[in-house]
This record gives structure tokens, C-alpha cells and sequence, in this order.
């Protein structure tokens, strides 16, 4: 068959017809509380999903001994993984002709900030004003089910990808990782990725690097009113004290990027974001103790190993500016990510095939873009030698309250996933329905 | 019967030679972990032992309608008084010959800090060193075992007090007080008032005044990689940028002490802690909220309304610093203390009785001390004109780790209560015991 105008016609059309459809997947979807810890009922959905609709399914729990020595694994610290599981629904052709396809997206989302402030509940889906609002609606549960569908549309029309297609819904992307790198450990590989992330409708050319850190601060706890008397230490104020010493890295891993090809143009790669405080359990006692958790940006090319030296170093610096925390420095962690930056480079056979499905949708060329997040791609990128694409739909306040997906770009972005797809792996008629 | 030196050390002995039993009992007390919300069982034990000690037993959940319209309310939020429970046990004589006595002790204890670097934990208490360790070893089970156990000496020697006795064993002592205001509502009042807090064998001659402080901060949350776009606020350093400003508050106050006729020898009277700060739910996110709640001291005296305004001022100053506050500034709710600073005027009977029971048993004669904390006592004192004596033991590291009262202080402050009681309650012979 030929992949003509005509062709394209009808994969769009099969895509608007079954967009209604692909919403409820969606919404179902969202309406799973698949914060960290809590993942196994959604993934036992989609192993459903994904094996109704005919994809042969593997659906296993990760195991940190499995992936722990590998390249990219992201240290586990004060969770286990008693509920992290992988799904991976296989679509494999009657005759490879096309190149194979990873899309890898993540069913993990990240609480809700503050649930009283959402318009409505942030697990109860809503669609209005064109959106669709809920935690992962956006980030990126609507970019899983968008793929999902893309290839319920070719089916629709009588057609199939024409070379293996591996669905992953991993976990652990909000956090580590690791789910991404499970689904390596596991042995998948092919010709090319799509990680459907909501970043826009934009080839994304970099993401930064990113690690987590944990200091646990110890206080010398008193009675409040006996503190004064040159005894006792206030873990708060002593973390308040630390903050400002790890937050002025901000600003001195931004200076770097002036040497940086791809971010040397971006405004503000390097994010330092002080995520967690907790200290205290009585107003009228002295902390005793006090975890303060930050996220730190790393710039695409950096040395995680010396960046975490640094830290370290200015943790020392911020600790002999005080004589208490000069004998009572902080536990350092380093827990969660321990991201690599990535870059695709230009030029690859993914992006073009890509650039002209998004330019028969959208009528004009695609457009890159460079992030100051992460995403699982740079696990195929980095480990596999694997072109990963991030392309997607347009996600509002990620992260915040009242995140949505905008639909009518969901719409288009799917449209262009079905003819991206159709294009790389080919296509072959399903059973009698689609011979011609 | 004559109060002379032959009975006087009749009544040493018996207190000696029941201490073992008072420690016995001080631990079993010091096994319930009656920290706030968690008293109720600790309250049935305090029944059970006074109704075994022939005491006429009141036990009654407190309730906030009943007292709420009092003076010396404090507001309670962010809990209930599902396991409030007062009790109070009342010892009446054959015929009221002596002055009538209030024993005011509290049973709830604050939280362990942290218990994992307690030498043994906190509520397993230890006998070591001449030490009582655990939570509440000090502060102040110690110091209702105590009172209790002098009345058992009289006893011991055929003796009663020849006055109504009302040992109250109350909650709510370290974040409110409204476990002794319920005492008050529900009628009880006596010629004076022991309140035996570990602060040593020593007539507390005033305490300062005391509220706490809770900030709620809203932040503005997004992806932490966003955040640098002129978009969000991070409620964490929102809050770390309005602590200093509360906290000068502690120079101030304490600047003013030069007019006052007691605390202007004390080095350092007013103490500002902050006692908790919790926020954000996700690393990788801008935290969207934040709690900050913080114990203020306030000099004796003061007016709390103004105080409250003052405080109400800084947090407006702190707001107008910052533009994202000076648009969304912090809810701010005074809950627990709101406490009146209280001065026992020198002079009273019951402090002489108390320093005649002190330097029998010490040999000297007793000092007074100021005191940066609060205790009950203010409650008879302010709000039933009624004397308040606060004396007893020596704690160390009151709401601190590895909390202990000093055994030897212990028994010579049991000792000196018996004493006490016996003059200024008088005594009676318990049936044809003590008849002479």
C-alpha cells in the first residue's frame, strides 16, 4: 500500500473518530492515584488495556538487584518497590518491513501540592474550556493513551504497524528513572523512541541533567525557654542557614552555560528547588531534627560525580560558617534522580520522519526546543544509542494545581503520532480488512 | 497532735522508706505515652490509683463549650479533646482544721523528638546515674508521684491532712492550659496551690506569658523546572524569608525588660522557637504550601492583644518585602498558649509554710528564681486569686533527649512536700492509728 495522501486522510480521520474514545481512556486513566508507592493498580490496568486491545503483554515488578549496577540506575532511598511494577505491550507484525518503535511513557505522577486548592478533586477528571484538568492529565498520562490510540486509529483503517512496536508504561520517571531502565535491563531495544511527554508539539533537542539531595540535620533539642543559655541547636535554623550556600549554585551553574553549544541560548537552564522542609514535632521544644530535600538542574554534559562534589563542598563551607554544624554537619543523601543530561543531534531519520508527520498536521515545519527538565528519553539516547523523540501535546502547570492538557492540541499531536508511526514502521493490512 | 521535730522526722522516714514505691509508681507512669491526643489511658491509671488511695475520684472529658468564654482560654486548633480527660481526687478530712490545698500536676508530655538517638526509649523509662530517665520522667510525672506519695507518708504515720486536699492531674499543660482552666469551671479552689514542676527546690517567684504562633503560606506551585520564569513562589522560602522578621521580635521584647520590677536581672527572659516548619510534598515540585508555627515569650505583664498586634505588624513588614507575599500573605491563626504571665507576690502564708518544710529538710533556707517558662500555676493565681507555689525537683533536658530527674532532689522534694502539707493542712489521726 501506498502511504499517500489519501492514506493520511484516513489515519487523521480514524484519529477524530475515535478521539471521544481516546478521552475516556484518559480520564480512566487519570483517575488513578498513581503517586509514587501506589502504582500497581494503574499498571494492572494498562496490562488490560493493552492486552484487550491486542498487544502481548509484559506486565513484572522492578527489582532494584536487577538494574542497581547498570549505567543511569538512580539510587532508591526511604521507599521500597513493593508496588513498582512495568508493563511492556509488544505489537509484533506479520512481516517486519519498517523499523521498530519504543514509546515510552509514565503512568507515576507526582502528588498533588495541595488538593484543597483544586477546582475540583485532582483524581476526578474534567473537561472544560477545552482541557482536560487532573494530576496527569498532562504529565503524562494523556500522552501514553495519545499513542495508545494513534495506533487504535491505523487499526480503525484496516492497517498495522509493520515492524515491532513496544508500548512501555513505566514508573519511576517522576523520581528516578528506574522504570525506563527496567524496561532496558529487560532486554527491549529498537530502531528508535517517542517518549509522548507533554513538552508541546516541538522536537525536544536537549534536556538538562538533574539529581535529588537529602540532608538530614540534627539539632541539640531543649525546652524553648532554656535554649538561649548557649545550649541547644535548632535544626530549622540550622537548615535555614544551609539553604541559601546550595541555592547559590543556581547561579553558578547557569554562568557555565555560555560554553554550553545547545544552552548556551536557553534563559535559565539550572534550577535549584528547595522541594521539602520538615523539622519540629512540638512548637515549645527545639527541633530535634530537620530533612530538607532539593532538586538541583545539572547542565547537559556536566560530571555528575564532581557536580556532586561541589555540593558536598559547599555543604562543608555552609557548616564551618557555624560553629554548632561545624561539629554536626549534615547526612548527605544522594536519593532519586541521577540524571544524565541528553541531547538528540540533529540529523537523525526519527526527527525527519517525525518533522514531516507534524508538518502534514500542522501545516508548517516543526520547531525544537530545549528543556530544563528531564524526561525517560535519555535512557535510550544515552544507553542504547537509540534517536529518542520527545514530542507532545501542550500540558499546563505541571506539577502545580489544576494541571490540564489542552485537547486541541492533544488532538493534532495524535494525528501526527499516527502518521509518524505509519511512516517509521510501515504499514500492513490487517487480516482482509485493509488488502488492497 | 503536736507538729514538732519528733513527727517531722517520723514523716522524712516514712517518705524515705516508701520511695521505692513512689519510683515504682513515677515509672508506670512514665510508660504511657501520653502525648497530646493520646492521654485518656493515663488518665484511667491516675483514677484508678487515687480512687485506691482513698481519694473521691471526678474524671470528666473535657469539653472546649464549657470553658471556652474563660479567662485564660487558649484556642484550640488543629485537634480535638477526644482524649481530654481531667482528673481530680479529693481528700476530705473528719473536720477541716487547716487550710485547703490544691496539688496541680500535668500528665502530658511532649513528643520524644527523636526517638531513635534516645539511649533507651522514651517511654521505657531507666533508673541510672541516681537519674529517672524518659519522657516525662521530669516534666513532670515525677512531680505528681511526688505529691501523691507525701500524703502516703502521712499516712504511713497513722496521719491526715486536717484540710481538703485536690490533686489534680490534668492534660493540656504543655500547649494550652485549659486542662487546669477546667479545673477552675468545674469548681474547684483551695486556700493555695502546689504546682510540683521539676524546676528545682527553689519558690518560683514568676513566669512569663506565652503564645504560638502558626503560619499557613501558600506558594504558587509549578515544575521546579519552570519555576525560574517569573512564575511561582515557592512557599518554603517564602516562609524562611518571613522567620527573621518574627524572630527580632525576641530582641525587642526582651530589650524591654529593663522596666520590670523581677525580670530585669533575668539575662534573657523572652524566647522566640521556631518549633516547626513543614512544606512541600514533592522535590521536583514548587512547594505549594507551608507551615511555620513558632513559641513566643512574652515578658509578664504584657498586654497579649497588643503582643498579638505586634506580631500581626511583623508578619505585615515581612509581606511588604516581598511582592509575592504583599499579595498573598500568610493565614495567620493564634492556637494554644495564650498565656498571661503570673508573679507570686512575695509575702504570702503559703510560701513561708513552703520555706519552713524547705529548710528543715535542706538545712537552709529556700531561694526563688524567675522563670523563662510557663506552668499552671498562673491559672489560681491570675483567675482565683489564690497563692500558687511552683517547686520540685531538678529535671535535666526537659523536652529534650534523654529527659531525667535528678532521684536525690526527688526524694528531698518529696520530703519537704510532706512537711509542707502536714502545716499547711494540719493533720488528723487516721481512725485510732495515730490517736494520742
Amino acid at each position: 500500500m501506498k502511504f499517500d495522501a489519501t492514506i493520511r486522510q484516513r489515519i487523521i480521520d480514524a484519529v477524530d473518530a475515535g478521539f471521544d474514545d481516546q478521552l475516556a481512556f484518559t480520564a480512566d486513566m487519570v483517575r488513578f492515584d498513581s503517586t509514587r508507592g501506589n502504582e500497581a493498580a494503574m499498571q494492572q490496568f494498562m496490562a488490560d488495556a493493552l492486552r484487550a486491545r491486542g498487544y502481548a503483554v509484559d506486565h513484572w515488578k522492578i527489582e532494584v538487584d536487577d538494574i542497581k549496577d547498570l549505567r543511569g540506575f538512580a539510587p532508591v532511598e526511604f521507599v521500597d518497590y513493593a508496588q513498582a511494577f512495568n508493563v511492556v505491550g509488544t505489537l509484533t507484525p506479520k512481516e517486519v518491513k519498517g523499523r521498530s518503535l519504543i514509546i515510552n511513557g509514565h503512568v507515576d505522577v507526582v502528588p498533588p501540592c495541595d488538593t484543597d486548592r483544586w477546582t475540583t478533586p485532582p483524581f476526578q477528571p474534567r473537561i472544560a474550556e477545552g482541557r482536560m484538568y487532573g494530576r496527569g492529565a498532562g504529565d503524562m498520562k494523556s500522552g501514553l493513551a495519545a499513542a495508545i490510540y494513534a495506533i487504535e486509529a491505523l487499526k480503525a483503517v484496516g492497517l498495522a504497524p509493520a515492524a515491532p512496536i513496544f508500548l512501555q508504561s513505566v514508573v519511576e520517571e517522576e523520581c528516578t528513572g528506574n522504570g525506563a531502565l527496567a524496561c532496558i535491563q529487560r532486554g527491549y531495544k529498537a530502531d528508535g523512541a517517542l517518549v509522548p511527554e507533554p513538552f508541546g508539539a516541538s522536537i525536544m533537542r536537549a534536556e538538562v541533567g538533574l539529581m535529588w539531595l537529602c540532608l538530614d540535620i540534627e539539632g541539640d533539642p531543649q525546652h524553648a525557654s532554656a535554649a538561649f543559655q548557649n545550649v541547644g541547636a535548632n535544626a530549622l535554623e540550622k537548615a535555614i542557614h544551609i539553604w541559601p550556600f546550595i541555592k547559590r549554585l543556581e547561579d553558578e551553574w547557569n554562568a557555565r552555560k555560555v560554553n554550553h553549544p545547545v544552552y548556551k541560548d536557553h534563559p535559565h537552564p539550572v534550577r535549584v528547588n528547595l522541594g521539602k522542609l520538615a523539622g519540629g514535632d512540638w512548637v515549645s521544644s527545639v527541633p530535634a531534627k530537620a530533612r530538607m530535600e532539593i532538586r538541583l538542574g545539572v547542565l547537559e554534559g556536566e560530571d555528575l560525580a564532581a557536580i556532586r562534589q561541589e555540593i558536598r563542598d559547599r555543604v562543608a563551607e555552609a557548616c564551618a560558617a557555624d560553629p554548632y554544624l561545624a561539629n554536626h554537619p549534615p547526612k548527605i543523601t544522594f536519593h532519586g534522580f541521577m540524571a544524565d543530561g541528553y541531547v538528540l543531534e540533529p540529523g537523525s531519520d526519527i526527527e525527519a520522519a517525525m518533522g514531516r508527520a507534524h508538518e502534514t498536521v500542522f501545516g508548517e515545519p516543526v520547531t525544537s526546543s530545549i528543556s530544563s527538565a528531564v524526561t525517560d528519553a535519555r535512557y535510550f539516547g544515552l544507553y542504547q544509542n537509540t534517536p529518542s523523540i520527545v514530542y507532545g501535546a501542550t500540558c499546563g502547570l505541571p506539577h502545580g494545581i489544576d494541571e490540564y492538557v489542552d485537547l486541541e492540541s492533544l488532538k493534532q499531536v495524535t494525528r501526527t503520532y499516527a502518521l509518524f508511526i505509519a511512516e517509521w514502521c510501515g504499514l500492513e493490512p490487517i487480516q482482509n480488512a485493509g488488502a488492497s
